[in-house]
């Protein structure tokens, strides 16, 4: 499971604040704190309150590479504070991310072969996200076929089905679990599957345990990279349950411990 | 779900003691607590020790029902005991169970008819449990024949794809998965799928947290009936939240105890 490790996000105050403040600390603390609980990428977002979101990402990366050099992944909805993380990226980075309309792909995907990034494809257009599995699969089959005639590697496309919150739009979590089983049958190799997972619980009560049973169906499902909060002891531990019940890993005892020392050491690595 | 509470069985030291001693508030406890937690049926096994099983069931049997009329599910490898029980019930009772050796079948099949018993049915014969998805699937079918052979409704029958400890048979968990989903696909409408869910953990050092993700990945495969320990509160709120996100009840945010209220309700009338 690729775990890509949301905290350091504009939308918590603490990193608002870490940026207006510049407190360089704060964020290496989450960098470093969320690969030792066996996040492989940071995802970068400098939010919505940043007031220059170039100079405000460019900080950020600087700021997490002084701590490590680590796999980000850059959230932005302009192509254009992507490209300003991407030059200063020192391991394989990941785009975050494109949708499935032709003017997005058309610039997003250029910037992922310029820089060997890899790339998140959101099922969605300017419609709006497709209710339907065939929808979503189809938006998928548009990303999935772009990225061959860029000639970027499969493997570094990650599809993102789009879950919702279960609270308003209950009946896709399903759909969106049959999208990731059908999207596993697209290519050979397969795409990545990604969920940005804590979409599903938001404004529920109980966030974690929503969280930790959908992501187990959604591994089940064929899930195999997740943006998600590693600091969630539980949701973690059931992830590595998920994958070795899924024969992934070899089982021992003390599977929970051999899973994190291993995923440790390829982080530091970065 | 249809939850079959596993509690009352013999190779628990308290039921077996109970039984010896004919102390009927041990049982009539563990029965009464089982329903409040959310089970719909009571699983009855003598255990191994019992020096009568014939009689040991009978005193199991009227013993619950002096606390209520249960759903019981009757559990033994010898007919004759799942007969005496059957005899004694007075809500529609489950016999747990039969492979699909004919001969077993020929005998537990018009038990079932007779009783108007529910029927779990093992995907295994007198070689053993099939490794493959196609073997256990093939089982499960020559079962579905047999059932429907003696008119007994699908919707009476429990196809169980038999999950081993993923300790010693680490490859089979994921080959169950995709057993529950096929056999879904057998009829219309399609048997119920059940797993006696606590021997997928047998030994390893973290039962619950295997018992409990194992179970949403079966859900989210279909399963929609186990044997399990009703107590394991975390186990429950797993099992309430991946029905929740497959849409079979309706979201509100205290959908946990909506579903034990309704459940209960259900249990106690028996």
């Amino acid at each position: 499971m690729i775990i890509i490790g949301e905290r350091i996000n504009g939308m918590f105050k603490a990193v608002s604040r870490a940026i207006k403040e510049k407190d360089k600390k704060v964020i290496q603390d989450l960098a470093l704190k969320q690969i030792e609980a066996g996040a492989q990428f940071l995802d970068v977002n400098v939010g919505p309150a940043a007031a220059n979101s170039m100079e405000a990402i460019e900080w950020l990366v600087k700021t997490i590479q002084e701590a490590g050099n680590f796999h980000l992944s850059l959230d932005s909805t302009k192509p254009e504070v992507i490209e300003a993380g991407l030059k200063l990226c020192k391991a394989k980075p990941m785009i975050n991310s494109t949708t499935a309309q032709k003017e997005k792909l058309d610039i997003l995907l250029p910037l992922a072969k310029k820089y060997n990034a890899s790339l998140i494809g959101l099922t969605m257009n300017e419609k709006g996200v497709p209710s339907t599995v065939s929808g979503r699969t189809e938006m998928a089959l548009q990303i999935l076929a772009h990225t061959m005639e860029y000639e970027i590697p499969i493997s570094d496309l990650y599809i993102d089905p789009l879950i919702l919150p279960v609270n308003v739009a209950q009946d896709q979590a399903s759909n969106v679990l049959e999208a990731i089983r059908e999207c596993k049958l697209l290519s050979d190799p397969p795409p990545h599957l990604l969920l940005g997972l804590s979409n599903v619980s938001q404004k529920t009560l109980y966030r974690e345990l929503i969280n930790r049973t959908y992501v187990v169906m959604a591994i089940t499902m064929g899930l195999d990279s997740a943006i998600l909060d590693p600091f969630d002891k539980d949701l973690m531990d059931a992830v590595i349950t998920a994958e070795l019940l899924l024969n992934k890993d070899i089982y021992c005892d003390s599977y929970l411990d051999a899973y994190r020392r291993k995923e440790k050491a390829v982080g530091v690595k970065g």
